[in-house]
């Protein structure tokens, strides 16, 4: 049998487009003599719709959506992914289905068994899971029709003490009784650096396990947080890759179930696969919108030079513009590096001082904070004036702001709400600093982009004199260790401090982690690259007492 | 047999605070000469825990603290609710559990069946359902055992196209088959205003539906957005209410089964019981974070004034502080009736006026605004000059921003992110304008607190010159008419349009609102007094296209 593996990006609830893009794969399947054509999950709404799917106006343009492309399947089937109304007495009331196209109507209708609900999954929200195992015969072959989870009924640990088996049952122990020749996977699964080839090894691990070839159709594209990395394949029976597709684009391809060749695996390049991300991320998230320009406060530091950098690649050099915004406590390197770097990526820039304003914020307050101690409350009014002078050009010319906090930062709370915490999307808040410099220096790979000048110096606010990261902070490379065993491993304090770290440093930064929970509420949508990035795919109380 | 029904406000995390509660009740059970003590669901942890589950030393801490209580449970037993290990091979690694403590040990355990997850439930991300259905056997007595939802195996539908069974199991209709002596309900059911009543029918119903008699214990207290309304109860196997315990505050009550007396139903006040939970929300929030103090912007309009009304009810006079910032925009009376306001309310305020900074933020834009006409950009540079003001007196003082939004305004997307969109709580951000104005008169029902002028004057943003919220948007009757139809109820444009709205208005309001998901991601966290709040309840893709 002739199979085409359709990867393809999808923008939840854009029906016309996505629908446009899926007859096209249809129409070329069928030019290329493919008997099947495979989607990815929930294809013609795009991965997620959340609770748009509570809306029947929405779940009847899906239905409705589907069944015009089923008339474009005449000479061709096509499995592709969408909502469907749960039929029976009781439960949910959708399905996460794989509708079986052909002959220019719906045939039949799968629906995804393991629903998973951790992370940033949420499907038991919204669908009632499959309990009947059925192959779906074509052309003299049964097929296994499953939808992602499906063929993940072994989870890694979230942490020690989850079950080997987080599922009941196993979709592909109960369909492989039935004696299918293939397994089809339609999938929505994001990319995360630290689980990059966890995907791939179940898949091999399947096929070999239940001697079967596996057709896998991942989709790409980001939709907000959430970026698809793509890889859609074709392994062999006995476990061996055919076909790899691209990362982080569209992809098309037809193989042959027969016999296919055997090619080399994909090398990883992890930093290389982080970059394509966030640039793919930002590119959708404005594009999707219809959005064009970007604008971000340039500090002169490592951070905003990065995010510059990959907004520059995501969407041109025309569409994104830096504001350099220096206090008294600015050092003359910070403006020479910013403007450095403006420079080095063709982009608009403007200067514009903060002093005027927060000297006239200070002046205003005086009276209300007389005798009292210089602190926080003077820093913040130096971040947050940057905030509103970035939020006005943002305003004024339909620019979004892009916001610049990273992962270890965002971590212990360093960063002022209202001030550098504004964005409308947060590019690198899932990328540790010590990341951030990985990703800088590949960046420079070729020439120097980011000032060598904001690579090397110490990292700081600039928000009092002679401020540095390190008066409050371990170094980066001790923080990033400490916070990626609380927060990615769930490691306990006690069990960090085991594997070699000073309890006291352990104990302080896990308290700064817990004790921002109320900022990291209010933060922008953070591009998720890891296993675990805050947002919506970790939910902490903020009224919770739980000390250390 | 003798039942104390303790009905407690518990901390999330806070096992000491929480133990402490539940082992006085016990002592006081004891001493009333009662067999069985009976508290909520999740009461050693606080409702609700989230992603704290997937820490061990959390659930760890967790059946410590429950294994300490059980100590204490000698001459009495009690039932507590908590997390457990999950034994089987399979499966999420906790239950929601009730344990039955006695003679000083835990003497069984008893898990949930139906796990909500929908709205702003989200328990099957931690836990694995119940199924093994079991009574306890207790002093002669068979005790049916069920957790919260447990009882609610008919939901009211989301809407339209729901079913009305919502789960594949009845755990009722399966202990029920046991024979039970009576049934025993331990919840954690927050408050909402239009659900006012359901939960009370659901117990009468069931009770009559088996000829059981049920205890029912809910909790109280506040945890960030959730409030929890109390009102535990017996009800015999008539249906009739026998005990009803006190709302939004710990009760505590011993029932003789054999016969209690009949009570009458407790009349439903909407309105002040929306009173009652936003004051609860309020303190919960500060004393649970051990904070005391509030600060929040008067701009002589209703909305603040009410939310500084509520916040001196909850926290003293003495802890709330306004800050009033006219611009020169602002009304003479504006100022006049914030500070009468104030004075009704006997707090301290400031006047800082923000012209100075706004002229200076103007003037240092211009050279990048040269040539563009005055708007947006503008109107927010004021509204967050104010958030920079407040936000600086929150830092030097400790005092938390409230935030004034109200939900019209919220849904509309009318509020400035970064401005006056900041606070850390969100007092009256699930009320919509109309209940605002209820509301404010509830409030001044005895005197008059809120100047009557804030009560009738047009609302107006005052960021421009003669700026009326009518300018924009249809009356606030109709508009929350519309807002209601489309959030809580789920109808689509067509629907609402066809129970006699006008089309334009209705797709214009549905599209501001799909539209303004982005600024709402970012809002401060909303104390829920309805059936559909803003926030974590309602999950809408930011960036996606569904037009109208």
């Amino acid at each position: 049998m002739k199979i085409a593996l359709a990867q393809l990006n999808y923008h939840i609830a854009n029906f016309e487009g996505n629908s446009k893009k899926i007859i096209n794969s249809i129409q070329k399947a069928k030019e290329g003599g493919a008997d099947l054509v495979i989607f990815s999950e929930l294809s013609v709404t795009g991965y997620y719709p959340n609770d748009l799917l509570e809306r029947e106006e929405f779940v009847e343009k899906a239905e409705k959506t589907i069944h015009e492309i089923a008339g474009h399947c005449t000479g061709i089937a096509a499995l592709v992914g969408g909502p469907s109304i749960n039929n029976g007495q009781r439960g949910k009331q959708l399905h996460n289905s794989a509708w079986f196209l052909k002959d220019g109507k719906v045939s039949a209708l799968r629906h995804k068994t393991l629903l998973p609900t951790y992370d940033i999954f949420d499907e038991y929200r919204h669908f009632e899971p499959n309990n009947e195992f059925k192959l779906i015969e074509y052309k003299g072959e049964k097929l296994a029709v499953t939808i992602c989870e499906d063929i993940w009924d072994e989870q890694p640990a979230a942490n020690k003490f989850a079950k080997e088996k987080l599922y009941s049952v196993s979709p592909l122990e109960e369909l492989s009784k039935l004696d299918p020749d293939i397994i089809i996977n339609l999938s929505a699964s994001p990319f995360s650096y630290n689980q990059e080839n966890q995907r791939k090894n179940i898949l091999l691990k399947n096929a070999k396990k239940y001697h079967l070839p596996i057709a896998y159709v991942n989709q790409t594209g980001a939709n907000t947080e959430l970026i698809f990395d793509g890889g859609s394949c074709f392994i062999n029976a006995n476990g061996e890759i055919c076909t790899e597709m691209s990362y982080f684009k569209e992809d098309f391809q037809i193989i042959d179930t027969d016999n296919p060749p055997v090619i080399k695996q994909s090398k990883t390049d992890v930093i290389g696969k982080i970059h394509q991300a966030l640039i793919l991320g930002i590119r959708d998230y404005f594009f999707k919108s219809n959005l064009h320009d970007a604008v971000l406060g340039l500090s002169g530091g490592i951070d905003s030079a990065l995010v510059c950098a990959l907004a520059v690649e995501a969407l041109g050099s025309e569409h994104v513009r830096g504001i350099l915004m220096p206090s008294v406590y600015s050092s003359d390197h910070s403006i020479a590096d910013a403007v450095q770097l403006s420079k080095n990526l063709n982009i608009k820039y403007d200067i514009i001082k903060i002093q005027p304003m927060v000297y006239e914020f200070e002046k205003q307050l005086k009276p209300l904070f007389k005798g009292l101690a210089l602190g926080v409350a003077e820093e913040n009014i130096q971040a947050r004036t940057r905030g509103v002078l970035v939020m006005a050009v943002s305003n004024k010319f339909g620019s979004i702001l892009l916001n610049t906090t990273n992962k270890s930062e965002c971590a212990v709370g360093y960063g002022t709400l209202y001030g550098d915490m504004n964005g409308g999307l947060a590019v690198i808040a899932d990328l540790y600093k010590t990341d951030v410099y990985r990703l800088s220096n590949y960046i420079n790979r070729e020439k120097e982009i980011i000032p060598q000048n904001s690579i090397t110096k110490a990292p700081s606010a600039e928000l009092r004199p002679d401020q540095k990261d390190t008066d409050s902070l371990p170094d980066y490379d001790t923080l990033d260790a400490i916070l990626f065993k609380y927060i990615e491993q769930n490691q306990s304090p006690k069990e960090i401090t085991e594997t070699g770290f000073d309890e006291k440093t352990v104990t302080k930064i896990s308290r700064m982690v817990n004790k921002n929970e109320y900022k990291r509420f209010q933060a922008a949508p953070i591009l998720r690259i890891s296993s675990k990035a805050f947002g919506f795919g970790r939910k902490i109380p903020i009224v919770a007492k739980f000390r250390y």
